[in-house]
């Protein structure tokens, strides 16, 4: 059976556990400290040298990591990732946004907060401003749309709404984004993410 | 005809060229004065509300940005995508890992001595520490296979070799990566880039 290696706090592996649910594929959940060196032993190393979570490990042995490269996969064949080319497209287009202009600023600010005990004037002012930067363009896009490539969800708001959901955590205040909140609230029930 | 809009010396914006001049795809190039502010005026907003280049604007006026999304579109039936699955989700989990643990660090180092005139010692260690470790890691894999994904090349060479082979620009040292140099020739020979 498939292993997820994954922190049970982080959006980006929850991506994957969520995926699995939604697609009735079954996995093992392995817990990696990785506060505590879990993904810095020679163990974990050698099946990621990129020393990063989630990782998934096929029954043939074969891993993959990158968690926006790991639903992909796995929701292949499937109704979260469109069809035409084109809208696959758009779609990558937001993965790829998710991990260099969304990732970076909210959930980093969010693991400071929540598992480093900082306070909110320790953060990087540069980081929360570009907090709000990502969530400015997700209000744009879901003023006009339902979800971020359209009426129906996709993997893209998989990948977005796992840390946007948490975004409160990271001291960032959602009371202006209300599309965003909206959004929030119908991207994990049509993605039945729960708790 | 397509026109990508981009700025000539940044890698992310070569990635779309060298995948267009390789498959022989048309386009129109529109230079973007990052730096003059080219990508903040609402013209360019409304194209694109990342406000970052590159960015692709087809015949019937659709419109995708992210470099890793558009190649990977462009290049869809070619034999820069491996066919088989797996193959192509190791591919996409280099492109993930590109941005998210290369590009921010070895390109925003060469940025900042290139464009931003400043000096190495004013460069953030840790993003010089970061950047030495992206090349480790693709050292190590170089060490073990031809291409990043194997003995073809694919785009995950491309979306790589685009700021590897001007990494020294911003001040990395790639005397010990002899198979990060090996590979640097070989991908821009197999992917046509000259200069």
């Amino acid at each position: 059976m498939m292993r997820i290696f994954g922190q049970s706090g982080s959006g980006n592996c929850l991506k994957v556990k969520w995926t699995c649910d939604l697609l009735a594929l079954p996995y093992v959940w392995t817990e990696i400290d990785t506060f505590g060196g879990g993904t810095r032993t020679p163990e974990f190393l050698a099946m990621n040298p990129a020393g990063q979570v989630p990782v998934v490990k096929f029954d043939d042995g074969r891993v993959l990591a990158q968690s926006n490269a790991i639903i992909r996969y796995l929701a292949r064949d499937s109704h979260l990732i469109p069809q035409d080319p084109f809208d696959g497209a758009r779609m990558d287009e937001w993965l790829f946004w998710e991990q260099y202009s969304h990732e970076p600023h909210i959930a980093v600010c969010r693991s400071q907060l929540v598992y480093l005990r900082k306070s909110r004037d320790q953060l990087d002012p540069e980081k929360v401003k570009r907090g709000y930067a990502a969530l400015g363009r997700m209000e744009t896009q879901l003023r006009a749309t339902r979800f971020l490539i359209g009426e129906r969800v996709s993997l893209a708001d998989m990948a977005l709404v796992a840390y946007t959901r948490v975004a409160h955590e990271g001291g960032f205040d959602l009371a202006t984004y209300s599309a965003v909140r909206r959004w929030i609230g119908e991207a994990e029930q049509a993605l039945g993410i729960a708790g």
